[in-house]
Parts: C-alpha cells; structure tokens; sequence
C-alpha cells in the first residue's frame, strides 16, 4: 500500500481519484444485446445464454420443485444464518414506512403525500463464483414490505443449468415465485423490454459488473428506473492509536478481496499503528482463497496520514466512501460529521462485514463518490411518493387570487383561467 | 378531441401512447456542446449565449444589485402573491423533514439513518416567453429547507442580457446569490462539469425542452445526478355528470396551452358531459393568447368514453398521468386507488393550476409514464440518506456466527476473517 503523509487540500482530488471506466467502448456491444433480445425475446435470451454461459437451457423459468428442493441442499446451520439477517433486515426496513400527513397549508387547502409500491421490479443477483444470495435478501425485503406485485428475479445459471440453492431458498423464503435463469446484459434486457417468458419491469435494481452497469445506464435512457449507478466496491478506514491492527487490517482485506479493481483506503493519525496494520495484512492474507485478487486490489490501495480526526474527516467526506469505518476513540461523535458516505459502521466493534450480511442496513450502496448525491437502496426505493391535493370552495377562493396573479405574469393564461371560472 | 368509446384492454396501450423523442439525433450537438464547455469553460459559456441568446454578456453572474433592484419592477401584488405560494410550499416541504430513528435490531445492534442536504445542487430554470419564477420557488424552496451549502441557478437571459425581475425577486426572497445568465445545454455543461464562473455541482434539477433533456441524461451517464427525465406536460382528467363542463374545460385548456406537444385527455362516463365539456373548450379557447399553441396541443387529445370511475381508474393507472383531476362524486373515495400518477388533485375546486404554483405541494413532477417509476421532487430529493450501525462487543457476538456463515458460503473469507478476528 501506498504511504501519503499528511496532503495537502489542493492535492486530496488527486489522490482519492478512482479508476476511470470508459463505457463507450462496451456501449456498442451492450446495445446489440439489447436490442436483439428487444427484436427476437426468448430466441435471443436462449442464444446469449448458450453462447456467454455456455448452457442450453429449454426453460428459463425455475420450477416451484426447484425452489422447494433448495432447502434440502442448504446446511441448516446457514439456512439458521439467513433466517436471522431477515429478521435484522426486514426490522430495519419496515421502521422506514411512513404514515400519511395531511398537511392543511391554508384553511380549506389540504396536502398529503402517500407512498404507493411501484408494481412490478427487476432484482439482478450475480451468480456464478460469488452465488450473492445476501443480495437477493437486500432487495427482495424492502421489496416486499413495500408491496410490489410483480418482483422478477434473474441471476444467470451454472453450467448445470442451475440456480445456486441458496439464491432459491432466499427466493423461497420471501415468497418470490419469478426467478429466470438468465443472467448477463440479456436479464437487463428481459427485464427493461420484455420476453414472452419474462416479465417488463418498471425499475431495475441490482450490482453488476461494467456491461450489467451499462446496460442498466443504456435501459435507463428508454425510459427504464434504475437504483443507481455502480461502479467498483470501496471501503474507507478511519484508524487512530485505539484501534486494533489485526481487526483494520482484516476489515481493509475484506474489502480488497472482492475484485482487483476494489478501492481500499486507510486513514490514521500513527504511522507506527500503519506499520502494524501493514504487517498484519500480510500474515493475514497468506490465509485468504482469494489471496490473488485481494493482492492486486492492495496495489492500489493507499494509507494516508492525517494530523486528527478531524482532517480526516474533511478528506473523507470529500472522498464519498461507499463504506465507512470509524475505528477510533469517541467513533460516535465524529460520525455526526459524515456528511458524504454511503453507509458507516461505527467504533471497534462494527466491521463492514455485518453490514453486509445481517445487521439490518441495506449494502446496496452508491459507490464512486456518488455518496454525495446518491442513497443507499431502502424501503423508499421500491415506492413512488404521489402528492394529492383537496381544495374546498373556502380554499380555492383563499388561494385563488394569487394563482391567477402568478400564471398571468408567467403569460399562461389558461392556468388563470382554470381558477377564475371556479371563484 | 378525438372521441373512443369503452376501448377493450388490449387497446388501451396504443390509445395511450405517448409521442416517442428519439433523442439519438439530438445526441450529436448536445455533445459537441458539453464538450466544448468542458474543455473551454467560459469561453465557451459566452460563445454559445451569444450564438443561441443573441447577447454578448462581459459577465454571467448576476450582481447583488441587480437582485435588490428587480422587487422594484415586480407589482406588489405579485410580490404578495409569490410571499403566499412560499408560505405553502415551506409547510408542505417542512413535514417532510424527518427525526432520526435509532432501530435496535438485535441487542447491541444499532441502525439508523440519517438525511443529510446535498451539498452543492444546480436549478436550471426554462426563460424566454415563460420565465418559470414557479419553478424557482419548487426548488429553491426545498434546496433551502434539506440546508444544501451551494444552491447555483441558471437560466437563460433575454435579448438585453437580463432576467426577469419576477425571477430575481424569488431568488432574494430565497437568499440564493448565485445566479447565472446562462440558458439551454451550456448551462447544463457548466454546473455538471463547473467553469471559472460557475461552480460544478453534484446534482441537477429542473425542466427543459429536448435538449436539456438529453443534456441532462448524458451528464448523469458521467456521473451527475439529476431529478428525473423529463417529456411534455400532461393532464388526465375524470369527470362524471356532477362535474362543471366549464370547469372541466378549462382544466383541460390550462394543460393545452403549456405546448404543441402537450398531452391532454379526458375520461368520462357521460357522452352528453363530453359534448358540453367541448362546447366549453371553442368558446373558452377564444380568449387565450396562446390559443394557437392550444388548438394544436387538442389535436392529438382524446376524450374517452368509460363505464364508469372503477374502469376510469384501471385505464388510469396504466396511463399514469403527471397530473390526475378527479371532478366527480366520491372524489376522495376514488384518489385512494390511485397508484400511478405525479400529483392528484381531488373533487370540483382543486383545478391543476392551485399544484402548479401555490397548494404546497411541488410541481416538478414525473411525465411520460414515468409515475409508475419515479416521484415528484420533494425535500428527499435534496438530501442522501446515510445508513449507520454501531455495535457493541455483545451485538457483535450475537451476530457474529451467521455473519461467518453467510459469508464463507458466499465464498468470502476475509468478509468471514473481519468478524472472526473479532469474536
């Protein structure tokens, strides 16, 4: 890892800069994809299934015995697991609805707002090395709560032509019955465009890699809702002298082993406590299956030395880490200055690992510095928030005059007019 | 108004198609736009204001002088007016303002979120014939409210190189100071990418022709966030036999008069209401000054002949309309099964235009079908919701074993290691 002591303001730009990807390169190979599976549905999707997953399958639709035989092949200690990340998840996502606030802004001039479940979504769970059924749990939980009706599930199959169990347990815990084994930029374009098999959805959620990305960014352009943009995994470490090297070093691996392209930063006042850490990594990854990946992701990687807290935190929130470690002492008070994260995980004890998996908050998370405008996925996510307004003749006539001086000078007549025939 | 009688199912998609923009031949200048100000910054700026405004302007930024001056030329019962429409808008954006909500979602598992403003939000506001003040106050108003530090706004100046007053007297009574008089994509290029004048900002609201559009959507594919898509304005109304053909007619007009491309149609029970609703429709048209925008926009507008409100909703809901007026009985009893659509406006005196500038709610909402997808801008679109978790050495041990297990069968060791090391 990169040693960068102490930088100054005009440089942190720089330094924080992630990987630039150039789309515009996949956009053409995207969009023949898209439209293909557009033109020719299932035909295309069984063809693009063939050929990048090298599996020729006579259905895509997973059978209600699939899923009910999944349990059978999940050990019950891990289906024990997944039971209690749901019960974490689904509490932390349901205290997120809200009850609807009639607010009478004028007498007889009444407002609310109502929170409606978009009807029908797409959930792209990645397969293959990584089967990411926490993923599924992620998405199809608020899902649910919020109520949609129609909620299609793609992840693409193995070379057996199969699902990984687990994702299909998930699926059948939830009660989600439409899972497609399609996987690829052919499950985007299922999805935003429709098959005979498969479903159109009206908003797509779900990580990807850099042709999942585009495709969802090319879908979006049609019209499609998309969760948001992705880019590579990230975490950003805060460490002072109270922290404890095997634990920051174990959180900065967990990080780095999941690509090469993975973004793993480490902040700390002690260049002696970098030191420790550093040593630590080693030992820790020579343990690690994925020794290879989380090693080319380290290269990458930079600690950077700060005066306090306090200047970390300005160089933090100008970097926008999708995940935030505060390992430090009074964690708790500095995280009130977070103003640009996706989700921080607070003092010695909290490692990003239970967010991803079970303490209850979402790790769909805007990475590559979108944490400055962008939030994690959450119940509000899968909803739509449709105003409504009743006016009695009192209202109308109490604010009738100022929207009729307002439309006049903005030269729209007509707008005038809809409140002067009714006064 | 093209009349349909009782269109079967199967119909209603291609009764309710939209008029489809492709965008795909806009794409090229748009670019060549960003572009150029990405590369050339102001120089570029003052180029295209002086090619496509017609003014040559020394500096774009407005003066604090020239906002003192403009509540001069603004009649005070204007000024009233706006004061009255900010009022409402502040209450009904205020409530939507939220307390943090501490979940405990196990013992010594800690979640919460937390809103947090934006920090630097671009407001394009559309000039020319219309100078949209309302918009201004749409979204300076919750700009203001979520407590975003750089609120930048831009908007076209006219032919003397000047904004109207209307525009700057909102902008003072705001408090925002930075306003530029820049218009169209070069606007759009400078506060996605920043100039030497104008401040790079991180998300960018307000309406536009197609061309601001596409500007928009290919900023946000690098990397800006924006508040939704946007296609022409569009009203839907129900009306039944209690309903006003004048008011209805007007309604209608006041959606008419917006564009060419404006999209207006009328559900009804009643072929005799229909006749009268038209009937009102030639002799109000007479009077409007922008009666020939009007005319066109009717054109490709229908009236569609329905059984009764519960068939009026089904088509509704699949139209999911920006605007939705209920004029009949039951009105309130019928916005209940609403489940696409921007904003409703419910019973016989509460015309669209009480929405468009001064109810409270907002009027930046979702057209094109986008209802089913996306909400209206609101005080959440000005903040990021950052998720945080903090757990103690007990939560971390309660939690700890399904962690481990979820992770290593997700074949992620170090994710597994971040909790081991811990335990």
């Amino acid at each position: 890892m990169q040693l960068i002591k102490y930088p100054k303001q005009k440089d942190w730009g720089k330094i924080l800069q992630r990987p630039a990807f150039d789309s515009s390169s996949l956009e053409k190979k995207v969009k023949r994809i898209l439209d293909a599976v557009k033109k020719d549905g299932d035909t295309a999707i069984k063809k693009f299934t063939s050929e990048f997953d090298r599996v020729n399958l006579k259905t895509v639709k997973v059978t209600k015995k699939e899923i009910e035989n999944a349990s059978k092949s999940v050990p019950k200690d891990l289906q024990k697991a997944i039971k209690l990340a749901k019960t974490n998840i689904e509490k932390f996502h349901k205290a997120q609805s809200t009850q609807i606030e009639v607010i009478e802004t004028m007498p007889g001039v009444k407002c609310w707002r109502k929170n409606v479940a978009i009807e029908k979504v797409g959930l792209y769970i990645p397969g293959g090395l990584a089967p990411l059924f926490s993923t599924l749990l992620m998405l199809g939980i608020p899902a649910r709560i919020a109520g949609s009706k129609e909620i299609v599930v793609c992840s693409p199959p193995d070379k057996n032509g199969k699902l990984h169990p687990a994702i299909l347990f998930v699926a059948g815990l939830l009660g989600i019955e439409s899972i497609y084994k399609v996987g690829g930029v052919q499950a985007v374009a299922a999805m935003a465009y429709g098959t005979k098999s498969i479903p159109k959805v009206y908003k797509i959620f779900g990580p990807g890699n850099q042709y999942i990305t585009c495709a969802k960014q090319l879908a979006q352009k049609d019209g499609l809702a998309i969760d948001m943009p992705a880019g590579p995994s990230e975490v950003a470490v805060y460490a002072d002298e109270s922290a404890n090297p095997s634990f920051v070093a174990a959180d900065l691996l967990s990080q780095a082993e999941h690509g090469p392209d993975s973004q793993v930063i480490l902040l700390t006042n002690s260049v002696a406590l970098a030191r420790r850490i550093e040593n630590e990594i080693e030992s820790q990854l020579e343990q690690l299956p994925r020794k290879q990946i989380a090693q080319r992701a380290l290269e990458n990687s930079k600690i950077i030395l700060v005066k306090d807290a306090e200047h970390a935190i300005e160089i933090l929130n100008e970097y926008a880490p999708e995940h935030l470690i505060l390992s430090c002492k009074n964690a708790s008070k500095l995280a009130v200055k977070v103003v640009n994260a996706g989700s921080v995980f607070i003092g010695h004890y909290s490692p990003e690992s239970v967010g991803d998996y079970a303490s209850g908050t979402n790790h769909t998370l805007p990475t590559n510095g979108y944490a400055k405008s962008y939030s994690g996925v959450s119940l509000d996510s899968f909803v739509k928030k449709i105003t409504f307004q009743e006016l009695s003749k009192v209202g109308l006539k109490s604010i009738g005059k100022s929207v009729e001086l307002m439309a006049e000078a903005e030269g729209l007549r007509a707008h005038a007019n809809a409140v002067r025939v009714r006064r």
